[in-house]
């Protein structure tokens, strides 16, 4: 059985022998590790690929002991995933249609490994989409004065569809602490731009107004903080001032859908931690 | 002889026809034509290279029939320059030696086509990279109460020598508008980030800081304004979580010189054009 | 009325004035030109927008005279498209669906300016996406005994959809000259390399096996010899020791789309000129 | 006192904790571990950096107990670098100065952490460089004759000088067996071309030709076939049809410097691994 364990603690001595040591003594065997030390914060990361009996492996006891060993004396958080466990992922969009196109044929090809329970938009004009690829739509329009009602009807749905992260595929709305709270480090958003340069609305014709030759887009987790959460993907292209703001928004696109789906592609696969606003990226 | 004209002037109809026909009956070949209208500045921008026959080519009276026939009619401001004009270039450091290095190599390989009259610092260090390379050193030091003073006999330097632009080879003073006012869109200096993002001190720490993946540098016309000058040339580099604030120095080093070194290389072909703080880049 | 105008011929004094000057007086505004000479070559190559009053500007009046006044005494090749013609374009597949759920998407979102008469593929796989987007969808199997024969259809159905140009979007076939000498310069291929690095079958496993640092796509005019046609576009991606060919085949596919779209649209646009074997793209 | 640890060894269960055991075990702290496995090949990689107590240290018994504890029973082969321990870097060169340049303004900032016995060149031209930063300065000529007697006098200088690694920068000679065997993947070449493409010589000429919309360069370990060694570093930029051969070159060069600047500090700080003609590079 194939597992991915995600682990921080306080930086000490002989961490990485002991966590190797302890899963080799449980019969893992160590596919894969990667470590990082963050010297300033004196904080240890690891991600370990290990692969275990079939038969003999209890995850149970193994996690109870993990704690009792590891987690509780070396000040440990940490996290085990199966590779077979498959994460629901809900997907929020408003208007534009790559972001979700882009997310919905690489699931289609099978290259994301999840269920989509359903796809959630403040307009009905993407709904076609979802009826393409005969996944379910719900569509919760918000305004000022229904944005908190309309927020509940959101938390309701993304319970009872057991959903473990939200995919914010170009929804135009700001997400409030209502939604955050209940899914913290879980709400992957795309802003066009390359961050912290233009956060905020409309991006491209801030960067076009200041004359940059290059933008970009940012795939981040949400926080209560707009556009200011930790950053997971970012990627840029060159631009000249040959090109139009409408130029850029069309270049643009393509930057957003591939940093989002890298974005959700690394979360997926367990290979995101977050700390002190920012990410260890395990590539 | 080969010349270099840069024009811009309100957009109407038929310019790009009236100046390419003015040209071919002065007798000269359009070798290269570039041009590009900002739409909602309704602003023309074209650069053209021609062929005159050396013999009968008189540059005056080009110039004042250029200047009477098209850019008063059409309110143009414009720039010719012959290719074997060199320009004199004056070089700011202060203690970082890459970017000088790498300016100073280029130029023995005469990629530069310029003279470099002087090296001018705030600080000794570097002082002997000049005489590495025999090019005349000044050490002009800087304090608050001597800023005014010492700029004086900067601008003293800079007319002595004729001196036509100047770059800012990470010079870390900030330069007052006495010398910006004598050299308007001819201070190049580089900035190690990706602006807007991280203007003023210490880019790398900020970046570092904020968790980003991408970092940057970018050269720049100087203005008042600090960092916020007209954009030149910029470039990017992939960073990780793993790579602490000195590898983001170090990763940072390389595109500093790059970018400037190419910066200057448009600036000295005559490919640059400033307008609303930004720039048309003819490359 | 909106045109794009492209030109080729030997090179020689005096030929932007004599185009711009002809278009403006049959009251043409040149919003956009853009001109390049291969010295080497001798050949001379433009592109030009213009803008013609819709009312007074007859198109065959145009071309005649453009053909008498330039075309003819200059030698030229040239093209004229409105803005508003729509150009039809066949899509051939196979099995792999990257490459046409991007451009569908694409094609949905109003971003490619054509017509899709039909999706083409040897194979059934991928007609569930046709039918997604209400796309007619042919399925023509080959085999070493049947290929001349399924040519003949796939001509037939060209003809009868007066189709304009083929994309082939991760089409797994040899196109023969039967089909490439009825659309020369009109079939667009994306070969998944940098080429000319890797050509032929199985390209990420020869990269993977080389060790390279840097994998590719290359969307490439289609001729005779297999993947050495007029390269359109090409783009790269990093890659390190820790990917496996199959982590280049799921990177690769990223880089594919985008590079073919990229081509497919520069396509759309009238902004490609072939000679030999090579292009010039007005970007 | 720190130090670097690369191993390789057929993989096999629990290799990783048996190795930071045995670090623990003797006082080792590991301040950073990366692994890697290729799987097709079933071999094992690691690179440990560790901090041993500089007073208990004996580099000796720790050697000769990691031999025959771990080396002899896990069929490894492996390699200890102490973090101060210097190596001697012989630079070859003919007549283009900007690797050389590069590779020299760096050793002056203290960015390459070793000594320079040398610069050897089959030319005079770059013999001023050598000056100007004070190396010595060899001048071999080669001729077709001469090759053989030429390379003795090489390798007399390399063996006299304790080198342990040769950079040719931009050194326009073949190098044959003779030296190659003498300093087996300790000859770093720079090769100005995206390999495998365009391998041998005049790559810019042939790239030009193909009509490529991207040029590179490739730093690899030199081996008897040309341009075929592993590859330990590569980047690319972008060109268009307007780039000339002589714009290629001028592009390339700063391609070529970079890359092969980065290829040299992998080397320089054990972060390279060769097998099977291919490498693995721990960044």
């Amino acid at each position: 059985m194939k597992t991915s364990i995600l682990i921080n603690c306080p930086d000490q001595a002989g961490i990485i022998s002991i966590v190797t040591g302890f899963i080799h003594s449980k019969g893992g065997n160590i596919i894969y590790l990667d470590q990082h030390v963050d010297k300033a914060a004196n904080i240890f990361f690891m991600r370990l690929e290990s692969d275990f009996d079939e038969k003999s492996f209890n995850i149970t006891t193994f996690s109870s002991e993990f704690e009792k060993k590891l987690a509780l004396p070396y000040k440990m958080k940490w996290a085990l995933k199966k590779d077979t466990e498959k994460l629901k992922m809900a997907v929020f969009v408003s208007k534009y249609n790559h972001c979700l196109y882009d997310l919905l044929s690489r699931f289609n090809s099978g290259e994301l490994n999840v269920d989509i329970p359903f796809i959630l938009s403040n307009h009905k004009d993407l709904e076609y989409i979802a009826n393409q690829f005969n996944i379910p739509f719900y569509h919760i329009p918000i305004t000022k004065d229904t944005k908190e009602e309309a927020e509940q009807k959101q938390l309701k749905l993304l319970k009872e569809n057991n959903v473990d992260f939200i995919v914010l595929a170009r929804y135009m709305q700001i997400v409030s602490s209502t939604v955050i709270e209940e899914f913290p480090n879980k709400i992957i958003n795309i802003h066009h731009s390359f961050l912290p340069a233009f956060a905020g609305a409309k991006p491209y014709h801030a960067a076009f107004a200041r004359g940059v030759k290059i933008i970009g887009a940012t795939s981040h987790y949400v926080t209560e903080e707009l556009d200011a959460g930790p950053i997971i993907e970012q990627d840029v292209t060159a631009v000249t001032h040959s090109h139009s703001i409408s130029d850029f928004i069309t270049k643009g696109r393509d930057l957003e859908k591939i940093v989002l789906s890298r974005a959700v592609k690394l979360h997926i696969a367990s290979k995101t931690m977050v700390y002190n606003n920012k990410t260890v990226i395990f590539s």
